[in-house]
């Protein structure tokens, strides 16, 4: 057995979703094979296990849902997602947004005063990434006299079933330039969203391990909070992420799979 | 008469257009009072004038026969306007677009071979800036060994008649930052592009003034090759731009006529 010094003392594992365990896709997305066996031994070695993703195109009922209909056992609880984060930081400071997101991504801001918009809150809207859209959400904000732009997650792009695509980052940067300002992110990499995962996670950092395939959200964003990281070579994964200026991983894996393997084999 | 040392020794004049002459907008625009008039002043007075655009929503035959029906005295080769710079660009580096532009761009590139594209060009493209779009131009970029954006202009925003819209510079650092690229800028305020400007105003630059609305691209711009540059309160102006950080023009205008009834009584 390799002898892989990263795969010690470990006691939860925080997991990207997308690209991790399935690829997204308009089809409903297809399962990265191995992972839901892989979440499965994950369950029953004893590991803690949350789900920490960037993904705004659903509620997380929603996301759950089509999970499990993907075969992977998971649960609400176990997800931490950006939505409900900016939905308890609109609540402690009094903001009032305009929401640029998903259509299924409303009704997680159901209990959220909108009205007279004093932010505008990014998520990845996809297709609602219209001309006009952009306009209003730019209109609105270059009114305000300190705009506040919220972003979920700062993400330059995914991969679907049938292609990459610009994810909420470019479109934030697009209206960080138009309007002189800096986004507020919530997601990953932002450390207090991170924090906040590890805490549902409930084990310190030092014996969480995060597995991911974006190589600055998932392995630069936890890696700052003191957390090992892992690289999958699976989702949007590119050969050139291993030359990263910045960021480099504790260990590149294949897939889950086989960082589930090199885990277990150390407990 | 107020004696104004930044207008002396004039021997012609850059003008900005949209927010200077005329507010543009969906309907063709409405010119600003006493603007058409003041055109004809500076060339009856024997001063050189050259129109210096960041328009790329139409054709430089288009955009004058525009500028003709709203009042304006002005012909073809009195504008420099980014798509003829960007074509001679394309052709002396063997490259070959993928246009992301207004649909009334096109003819502008009729010229240029855009088969198997190894550069995008990114202009004012309004309606066709939409989220299919924008991936379309993103994947060819990424999936170029060394991507090369190549933007007509940089700017924010800018006005039309019914409200504030987001300019093409806010596209192109969404391009960048999820290609992690730097564009060519072909447009103000890039240096190359007012020097070609300013070699068809046919003045040194220390006897020319710059006359616009935008305190980066017009007044920024200009003020580095050496001319002077006028802010007019029209157009996109804001007060704000009154204590922008870094440009500080030679003086305010209320407006184009104010400007020129200054430049003429220092002749």
């Amino acid at each position: 057995m390799a002898t892989c010094g990263w795969a010690r003392a470990v006691r939860g594992l925080l997991l990207d979703v997308s690209g991790v365990l399935y690829d997204s896709g308009a089809d409903g997305g297809v399962p990265i094979a191995g992972s839901a066996e892989a979440v499965r031994r994950i369950k029953a070695s004893g590991l803690k296990l949350q789900l920490c993703t960037n993904e705004t195109q659903a509620t997380r009922e929603n996301f759950v849902r089509k999970l499990r209909a993907l075969g992977f056992d998971i649960s609400v609880a176990e997800v931490t997602a950006p939505a409900p984060a900016a939905c308890r930081l609109l609540k402690e400071r009094g903001l009032r947004p305009h929401l640029l997101v998903h259509d299924d991504l409303v009704p997680e801001f159901a209990e959220v005063d909108k009205t007279n918009p004093n932010c505008v809150v990014l998520g990845d809207a996809a297709e609602n990434f219209t001309y006009a859209n952009l306009n209003e959400a730019f209109r609105l904000l270059i009114g305000m006299e300190k705009p506040v732009l919220i972003s979920l997650g700062k993400g330059r792009y995914y991969k679907e079933t049938d292609g990459l695509k610009l994810d909420v980052g470019a479109y934030m940067k697009a209206l960080e330039y138009a309007c002189d300002v800096q986004a507020e992110v919530v997601g990953k990499p932002a450390k207090k969203f991170l924090e906040s995962a590890l805490a549902e996670l409930g084990v310190p950092a030092e014996q969480a391990i995060m597995i991911g395939d974006d190589i600055v959200s998932d392995v630069g964003g936890a890696q700052q909070c003191g957390m090992r990281a892992l690289q999958v070579r699976t989702g949007k994964y590119r050969p050139s992420d291993e030359n990263h200026p910045e960021v480099k991983p504790d260990a590149y894996v294949n897939n889950l799979a086989e960082a589930v393997d090199i885990i277990l084999q150390h407990l």
